[in-house]
């Protein structure tokens, strides 16, 4: 049977980061550096979080993050051994509901709607791997968490770690060749690359 | 730990057979009787079946969708004692994500954003009930599947079913009973009321 990975949107395969450093620049005119993110909860890397914050609410914010970098062909690549699914924390944001549908149709066309998942909590979410900025997620999933590389999360030692979509894939492609495998071990653990 | 429970939306707390007639006959001057949509697909039992379909992707047929009777005090019972997740296949009609996510915030204004999902296929939403009206569905859950009686589906006879709220709350209390009384025989399989 053919394992499942759950992938979450915002800075796993749609480059929020770049996209909040834009807008908060064309907004209240100061550019924050992506080394200003490093290590910090996302919206207080800005001079004024709250402002920050209020970009997530204005219509067109995530209809037009750009793509993360190596995600379609990761996404591509990982579909012809896994069944995927995006699964996104969309309903804290419900404008964004339709757009982020818009956005996965515009740029990532061969995942089908029956593979997409809007939520709020995970924790329900049954995949055999999720791979997620963010350890409000990884912390209660059920199958094998990846943390994927932002900013926020550089100082988080405890899931295993993939800085870009090549390691994710090289993960991925480890752990399925493991499981077919028994005399292999499980690269869980094994490629922390922090 | 408080168990979980997965509810469907179309046909369970909203009622769309009542809507979709409504429409129906506002559109194109047939009025259907619920007794014929009885053990047909449901748009099977509309006189030009393409054209009920349609209606499903006009907007506002989803957002003003009347309420199913003891819906809103069922759910609110089941809340003290459970977990409650609202799960809609809404990705089908993608239109529908802010109608539905409305809806909710209307009607069920005590379910909060982050029990919501809205999914394509729920085969990987795990959760310890799942209260639904589609095979497609329940034959696919990781927990205990209970059908909502639908006109579609009075045929189907695999599931313990329930034919309306009272029923359904009644069921996930003799559950929850019985899970935590193990002399107790769990009602699955001896209550169906076809």
């Amino acid at each position: 049977m053919r394992k499942t990975i759950a992938i979450d949107m915002d800075n796993v395969i749609a480059d929020i980061e770049t996209n909040w450093i834009n807008l908060y620049e064309n907004e209240f005119g100061v550019r924050v550096k992506k080394e200003d993110l490093l290590g910090k909860p996302e919206d207080d890397a800005f001079p004024d979080p709250a402002a920050a914050r209020s970009l997530l609410y204005k219509p067109g914010f995530f209809r037009f993050a750009p793509v993360m970098n190596g995600a379609q062909e990761a996404l591509k690549e990982l579909q012809k051994d896994f069944d995927i699914y995006i699964v996104s924390a969309a309903m804290e944001f419900p404008t964004s509901l339709f757009e982020k549908y818009e956005w996965l149709n515009e740029h990532f066309p061969f995942i089908s709607w029956k593979n997409i998942i809007f939520c709020g909590d995970k924790s329900v979410i049954d995949t055999d791997f999720l791979i997620d900025d963010h350890l409000k997620n990884l912390d209660f999933c059920k199958g094998m968490p990846v943390l994927f590389t932002a900013g926020h999360n550089i100082h988080v030692t405890r899931h295993t770690r993939v800085n870009n979509w090549t390691e994710a894939v090289a993960l991925l492609k480890a752990e399925k060749e493991a499981s077919e495998n028994p005399l292999l071990t499980s690269t869980n653990g094994a490629v922390k690359t922090v």
